[in-house]
């Protein structure tokens, strides 16, 4: 199926840990100026003009991930692009990156080379340096923590609570293709369970498996907003789902919320996966999660800047807290968002 | 035995993961005014002045820590510890942690609240403040993750990388204790093992299982080193073993090395405990590691500013490289140093 499929073994244990932190990291060259020294001491030494910013995201074979479908070259990509996420999701450009990993002793070198030339990908084509972390044994499976650092001026910083009443709802891109790959995936590992000799059949879901399996951080969008001169008053990374997302930025906005149905961006793969899957593509959207899509609101006087752009979709708008958090169907009805999609589902 | 006794058992589906995070962590209070957004936004936000140090370290069940002897607690405050720890090898001063965890579902809401107990007591004793991390669920054990943030100016900034032949070598505190309190833990455990009913006899180690359960980082010494206006050479933190760190400074400042045997730090509990295990105090304190010392080099004419302080020992003299990194032993032999202690044990 799509496992790693590893030729070559080399046991970790033949370097030792220094040995292998040289190894995996000599590849990656540093491209910022703020990165004053990376790998290789105590601590790294930065040089951050603005203000810092930082996340950080832990990921667990088995919980997050499923090496049976998931090539390790794309988790480490994924892995890096969850944490940008958060960083453009403030508004701000990621600069650097530690990464951490856990292994238990299936894992070889070779495995190992292949989750860092992820790694180095993602590095490389965000403009990010990889600036230290920690390689240990694991007693079961992987586990990967990485902490994102970005830079920000302080005027430029969006936060989750800056919401009011009557700014627009905006996402980018298009929702629940991740999770619909997912799905897809999971069949096929059902039906490989059943006949190792089957092949898989993707061709009809390439959109969906490369959203669930290669997503990209939208960093283009932090440069798009600043062309157009537009500041969000509010935004957030949709890692867990539209719905949950929208509540996050509710509660701390202290604002209510009217989100149209109809709005809702959906590729037509998702459509017809929908369709096919017997699922209803307003529930994958509210509820699917790892979209890494940014949802943010904008003043309505900002709605002349970014109308007609193909990235950017109004799909609804703030309201008085007391107004609520609803979702507007397709006929017309209002019925309560909840962090699981809706309420009376 | 020393292990956590858990009454309370309310299960940590209860509270759902941003429930989780919340709880867990406010009662944490910001102490930094660098520290400008803490938990609860995609990011946090800091303000640091100089130069910004990134450290990072992982900490895996059955690895790198036992729940048999290690209180949870106490492993709180150590990993907060280990991290921290990193940042005054740098000579600079540790502001901010990010802390993210992995739980199997053995752990209960009341065992994190230990947990957490032990991380905030280090953030109040350091005055460092928790500024995000992750909270998931794991398919087994207990995984902790913490990437600690700091600050130096340019010019105090201490790397590896700066000893010269004649600087002298310099450890604070004594060695080997950490080491020897983890044996002494393992021994009751087995004593345990077979006779439950046994009550562990830990009176005459109390300093060697204190060193290993709650161990301390060095910030006083780098506050201590200004005063004298001493600044290091070069420095490294002890986790791994005197022999290993002083090799990293050798080879990252391509300089070689003299350590006194008899010039070696070590507690009486170490001395006497060391005789009833029948192990050698100098390979304990070599190899034995987590003493979380400061190891640091110091020009020569900087010798009578140190002389004579309680918390600072001279081990050593650096040494042109090619003339090797050796052990010259009390009965005045010249052995090399290698990592797992030296060449010829």
């Amino acid at each position: 199926m799509l496992a790693y499929k590893n030729q070559s073994k080399t046991p970790l244990s033949s370097l030792g840990e220094f040995g292998l932190i040289d190894h995996l990291t000599n590849t990656f060259a540093i491209q910022n100026k703020s990165t004053l020294k990376g790998v290789g001491d105590d601590a790294a030494v930065l040089q951050l003009k603005n203000k810092t910013l930082i996340t950080t995201d832990l990921l667990v074979e088995g919980v997050h991930f499923d090496l049976t479908y998931m090539p390790l070259k794309h988790l480490g990509y994924k892995a890096v692009m969850v944490n940008l996420s958060d960083i453009y999701a403030m508004n701000g450009n990621a600069t650097q990156i530690t990464v951490s990993i856990a292994v238990s002793n299936r894992f070889t070198l070779e495995a190992l080379e292949e989750l860092y030339a992820g790694i180095h990908l993602a590095c490389k084509n965000y403009k990010v340096d990889l600036i230290g972390g920690d390689t240990t044994s694991s007693t079961t499976g992987l586990w990967i923590s990485i902490t994102a650092i970005g830079e920000a001026k302080t005027e430029d910083i969006t936060y989750r609570n800056g919401a009011k009443p009557n700014d627009l709802l905006v996402v980018t891109g298009d929702l629940g293709a991740a999770y619909l790959g997912l799905q897809v995936l999971e069949r096929e590992k059902q039906v490989f369970a059943v006949n190792p000799k089957s092949q898989p059949e993707l061709d009809r879901y390439t959109y969906l498996v490369e959203r669930q399996l290669k997503p990209e951080a939208r960093k283009d969008i932090i440069k798009i907003l600043k062309n157009l001169k537009v500041k969000p008053t509010a935004m957030i990374d949709i890692s867990d789902g539209l719905s949950s997302e929208i509540l996050h930025l509710c509660k701390q906005s202290n604002v209510g919320c009217d989100l149209y149905e109809d709005k809702i961006p959906l590729d037509q793969q998702v459509i017809s996966t929908c369709e096919e899957f017997n699922m209803n593509s307003t529930t994958v959207a509210l509820s699917g999660g790892e979209d890494y899509e940014l949802l943010f609101t904008i003043s309505p006087s900002d709605f002349d800047k970014i109308k007609g752009n193909p990235n950017l979709t109004i799909i609804g708008h703030m309201t008085a807290k007391n107004a609520g958090v609803s979702l507007v169907t397709r006929a017309n009805q209002r019925i309560e968002l909840t962090a699981q999609g809706w309420q009376s589902i």
